[in-house]
């Protein structure tokens, strides 16, 4: 498995943070060229294991590895191969890597579950390039349409879309990507944590019970352009100085709320030395386990948006102020089934004083697929907690034991 | 002139405001095709008067009227015909237009002055596109080399030099860009306010004494890219919220000094919506009409920088960051006869009431030529203070005014 992982990360290596050729991330952007050759890779992975392989229409590639019925649904198992720009080696990819070493177990030692095994690579799960997170297991899920999605713009070059980029790439499948078309039984996958509070409890797994709520709001602000040496600081509408207001109060605000707030994102124009930003566009995340209280933050958001638009660090003449959702997912409550039987398999291969009841704090293919069907998650520790980010790392010993506690789960849902 | 002014914004025009035709800005970046165009059209204009053209090596244009004696310095006047990427039909085209106007007017009453008068194109005033701004009046100053300017880049490709342009559209001169290669007597510059001051005041005219110091300071916050999701805010090292606070700070800062403080740029990596900002580089532009106040200021900005860096408002776990100075202009005090005399044609032309002793807001290209030869400056009024915005506005009778205070200044001058 970990050297499927380091071998495979030759496919975008980008990110030196050591000098072990292990020491890079990967930059492996949704529907490039690297993208296509990893698929590429999956499918002759899969097919070498005896697996018959689809692709659907938004670029989702499932390889069912054959059981003893095969009329029943497969159990399903899968996360995502695309990485953020400042990817590491693990998000998403360890978690098709696993369900690939719990498909070549099988296979090495002559298994046939009584059910077929479908292992998923979802495409375009980091929304980097084309900016929509969990796209097309969202559309599988009935979240969003195909032809949305298909619109969607490379956020590089604002123009080629994601259908282009499946058609040049050869990824526009022949199958309908959505749950009806092409069912599975449930969905489990294993992922970093990509936060450090495993590592901080010293815990080897951690059981993934729900994920928490969050929205992306995209805010813009419009005021006048003026030039930074002659226009006195009460005549001005500073659209930087408003955002950096929002900027602060929102940390503020998502600490109080015992939740997360974040902008990651931030466009200025005219962008230039001496002349006082006029239209600033930036794009906030805000999160929450509990979808109460991510609803508060939402409205707090809003008062604090008004309350920086009237200017009054500036002048209290206003600034114009707009603001649209992007994404809003509530908190995902995992199966309990599958969570219990995730549970079972770590204290056997963990013991109980290893395992950890946690939320997840991102999004993840499996928040898509649990709108339909039974799904649960597995998590490994993070290095100091950090992912995307080219040093984003788990130790050998521990990529290990959450592969044993994946196939444990599946092996066991099966004879379930 | 108010015609020419509006028929050669057809060179760039960009930045519609309002229904007429003249109601857009100018887009005319410095050392671009159209820069040349416009370069191409002030040659015409000035030989067909009667002028020799000189071009030096940094790309400015040099048109002399003969007088009757030609041995003795030329009596100088300037501006500069490129524009910020938001600019308007004013700043700087004003200058050079209003100094093609004095020419056309003796020209048209067959008027030979005592001396030349040579009308400058200053070439890169902006600093828009190749970032320093004043560029080849500092190199014909001494105030830097002309092998520094050859060398900076394009701010939109990264690539593109100063040099590659001036050859590229022909501007490359043979004469040395330096005042004791190609001398003026003095240098008097008409131009827009650009800030609010003159209209507040309801006056017509600015005699310029002195424009204030200013420095302009390049900032490096270096945190560390984590997910917005998983990453508690207590463990975040977030650059932008960093970022953030010292443009508040410096907002607060400024006004407590009386002075100005601005960030127009700011770039943020990785500028993925779900990762924390890691780098986060921007320019902070502070300004003061008092030396000592303005170092004040600069030391403020380095107890801004640091108190950010410690990233209290983050988690306590310090931000890298680092600081050069990009560029600073001590205050210039314009030379006193000169400022006397236009003092004097401006209280004929628009009476005493109507004129205003100010400090410049900007810098201009005559801060450099003020510390080599006698220089001095006029400011016409600028509607709602704004500049460096399509939008920027002279009233057509106070263009006129503000032209007849140059024409008779450089006849008294001349006379004198
Ligand atoms: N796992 C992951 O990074 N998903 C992206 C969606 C999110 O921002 O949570
Ligand atoms: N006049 C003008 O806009 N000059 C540019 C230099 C400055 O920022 O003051």
């Amino acid at each position: 498995l970990i050297e499927t992982i380091h071998s495979t990360a030759k496919l975008g290596a980008h990110g030196v943070w050591g000098s072990d050729p292990t020491q890079t991330g990967v930059k492996r952007l949704a529907l490039s060229d690297l993208d296509k050759q990893i698929k590429d890779w999956f499918i002759q992975e899969t097919k070498a294991l005896g697996c018959s392989i689809k692709v659907d229409n938004v670029g989702n590639v499932f390889a069912t590895y054959p059981g003893k019925n095969n009329s029943a649904l497969p159990t399903g198992m899968g996360s995502h191969l695309d990485t953020q720009p400042t990817g590491g080696r693990y998000d998403g990819i360890y978690g098709v890597l696993s369900g690939l070493q719990v498909l070549r177990t099988l296979k090495e030692n002559n298994f046939v579950p009584n059910y077929p095994i479908t292992l998923v690579d979802w495409c375009n799960e980091e929304g980097a390039r084309f900016p929509m997170s969990m796209m097309a297991s969202s559309v599988w899920a009935g979240i969003c349409s195909k032809e949305t999605v298909y619109q969607l713009k490379d956020v590089y070059d604002n123009k080629t879309t994601v259908e282009d980029e499946l058609k040049r790439i050869g990824y526009l499948g022949d199958i309908e990507c959505s749950h009806s078309a092409n069912p599975l039984k449930c969905h489990f996958e294993i992922h970093i944590e990509q936060g450090p509070i495993l590592e901080s409890m010293q815990r080897k797994i951690g059981v993934v019970d729900s994920a928490q709520a969050y929205t992306w709001i995209e805010v813009t602000f419009m005021g006048v352009a003026q030039h930074t040496g002659t226009t006195p600081m009460e005549f001005r509408r500073d659209a930087l100085l408003a955002s950096s207001k929002v900027i602060l109060d929102i940390n503020k605000m998502a600490k109080s709320h015992g939740g997360l707030a974040t902008v990651g994102k931030l466009d200025l124009q005219p962008a230039v030395v001496n002349v006082i930003p006029e239209k600033v566009t930036f794009v906030i995340d805000i999160r929450h386990s509990d979808d109460v209280a991510h609803q508060e933050m939402e409205q707090e958001v809003e008062k604090i948006l008004k309350d920086a638009a009237l200017n009054t660090i500036g002048n209290g003449i206003p600034l114009e102020v707009s603001s649209r959702t992007l994404y809003k997912s509530p908190v995902n409550k995992f199966n309990k089934d599958l969570v219990a039987l995730i549970e079972s398999s770590a204290k056997e291969i963990v013991g109980e004083d290893n395992l950890h009841h946690m939320v997840s704090g991102a999004g993840h293919d499996s928040c898509c697929t649990n709108r339909l069907i039974p799904t649960a998650m597995i998590f490994v520790p993070s290095k100091d907690g950090i992912s995307h980010n080219p040093k984003e790392y788990t130790d050998p010993k521990e990529i290990e034991l959450g592969f044993r506690v994946l196939l444990e789960t599946i092996l066991k849902y099966d004879s379930l």
